[in-house]
């Protein structure tokens, strides 16, 4: 069931390791299936040393496990959520890398301060507001998915041109058109996150990149007038 | 003697280099065989590129060597009292990893910032009082032992809980129940050290997470109700 | 045609990500041949895993592509520009890489602090100044290498002296006698990035560097009385 | 002749690029034979990827080239002068790395902030003074030399419980009883400086380690009362 997905979920998964964003087993990556609306993600706790490609677990979009000899990531409800609400999005990546969690746990939103950042991500990437007690200790998983939709829909954020968020004490969650896609937006946040706290220390009262730059770089690399690439 | 305990404690000491968390001899891995009283540690100042399964050396808890061709680390009195104090520990990680060692000679607590730090370690993670002249001029390791038990004891924390210290001007000890687990807490504390200082770097009036985010967290991983993992 | 400068652009173009200055496509090269007036340039968005030597482009200074199956950088107008205006210059490249970007986000230019800087730069590296919005939606590639220009015309610096440049909000660009070269110092301008960002937390009322540090170093390894090397 | 020096010279030579010390050609390592005065040392501007043993020069104390094929390092003379002054040393290294030389670039001394620094550098790593304009303007490499002497003696440090210094606005140079032991001090070097920029960024007020800690960990290691290692 679903061969190619879990084989590109799979292969997703194991890209994080290769990109330095995992320690252990701390990072899990989804994919979804719009068509039957089931989605796969990767076993909760699993080494990826050990993960293998039958290990991908099958859920559908009411948190029934479809198929899979394992539980899936504890994080599955969070993914479940923004699967639910936003169909635009194939697929999702959730890491402790340690650049963007650092932003995360100072509680920041990252500034845009120039091009690699506007190439990926349109304005500044949020980090949504702490949970309260309540809904750490209820459905705190669900309750991680609603939040990071209460940042997009209050701020008026496309999640298709800013592919990922950073949630307060935790860390990152990204997106794309599918897991592949997701997992590069980990990457380029990463990377992005790791330029501005450098910014800051070379230039304290540095400011974000004007408008013109943002626009002129999303746009160069995304929507009907793109340019860049083949 | 004690063959399956050593064939681990060499893996263990072995697995220091390979994170990163070593510069030449400085560091050291032990486990304890509860059964026998015996312990088994690595030789004083051997190269990791030349350690074999042979070199590990087999101690007793009154400090007498029971089997082995070299003397034992120079830190064996440290791991002797944590031993002798806490009968749940199974195995200890000595390194001087940069990012800890940091933290431990800026002489502060590493405040727990996020779920990473949470799902690990249960609240800040300590840093014990400089010795005194005399304590260091007499029997140093030991008292770097009863150092470390001192800040577990006044301050009421549970070391299975908060499994590592920092030694003031010193580096870290990390363990657990076996000395596997204690490398993996030598990771840890690593990597939550490393983005503890960035945090602090991003927001310089950063506060702690929330108690709520860190009982989540931890007993999300341990403990009778723990969910994470299979 | 142009086979050699070809294989030259392409093995300097593949050079970026074994020296860790290149995550994905961001990034290119060109080498010129002055007898013909064509440069060889990367193509656009292609990835360097899949990048081979019949995927490079040559073009003319005109602008027009003279051989290749693929668009040529987005860059290239930028490229073009600066092999206009100085027939010193052999081979350009750039890159989006983490400690010279961080500079150019933080819109600073960075001071010479010591000798490893003054071995290949000639005084501090100069940061261009933000493009106007006018700028950026008209032409935009081509006016980040006349803003390149302005900078050393403005300020007198000769660009074989200082064979490189931050753009604000963007990136580095550096550039030699051909494509190797240019590489060389987008290697050269990281690390000293690095160690200036360090330098600056390490002594933050720091000063830069004697010119006699500057003129014994870059004069010992360039001109006619180099005594460095063979 | 002098095989077996050559064969240790070069290998520690070759140690740098793999320990992370060297970009290109910036560095190089000698040896002393003290019965013939000869030392053996890294040809001028040689890549590491093409230097053979054979390329090693010998040279004696009066400057002169006593075999081989190229011109011997540019800091030649700064050797010399160390070797002439100190009869104990038997090899020093050079090298530009970053965090040794953002400490040199910053013109400070590295405080003795823990163990890892007092187990190899008995006190703070000194910095050398800037040299004069006529000192660098005269014989240059000869001149850094003796302002390393100068600081050793005008503050009464012994070189082979301090082995390195800093020199501003350039980087560290270390030595020790033979071109290994130089290597491994440079390896150290770099790791307590790296450490030392780090304790200051957690705690901008932290004081040098106590002397007490600086002595117990110096001697623990050199000297008759020595019980570290086998």
């Amino acid at each position: 069931m679903l061969e190619e997905l879990k084989k590109q979920v799979y292969e997703a998964n194991m890209e994080l390791p290769r990109r330095g964003l995992i320690t252990y087993t701390w990072g899990n990556v989804s994919g979804i299936d719009r068509e039957t609306g089931y989605f796969v993600i990767k076993p909760s706790g699993v080494d990826y040393d050990k993960l293998t490609l039958d290990d991908m677990v099958v859920m559908d979009l009411d948190g029934n496990k479809i198929e899979g000899n394992y539980k899936p990531s504890s994080d599955t409800p969070t993914h479940l959520e923004l699967y639910k609400k936003y169909p635009e999005i194939g697929g999702i990546a959730h890491t402790h890398s340690s650049e963007a969690t650092s932003w995360a746990q100072a509680g920041r939103d990252i500034p845009l301060y120039g091009t690699t950042h506007a190439d990926h991500f349109y304005g500044s990437i949020p980090c949504a507001r702490k949970l309260t007690p309540e809904e750490i200790y209820s459905v705190y998983e669900k309750n991680t998915g609603l939040v990071i939709i209460e940042t997009f829909e209050k701020r008026g954020i496309n999640p298709m041109h800013t592919p990922g968020v950073l949630c307060t004490n935790h860390g990152p969650f990204t997106w794309g058109k599918d897991a592949t896609e997701a997992v590069q937006n980990a990457v380029v946040l990463e990377e992005v996150a790791k330029m501005a706290t450098k910014t800051e220390l070379i230039n304290p009262k540095v400011k974000p990149a004007p408008d013109c730059i943002r626009d002129k770089h999303f746009f160069r690399k995304h929507g009907a007038n793109a340019y860049y690439g083949q």
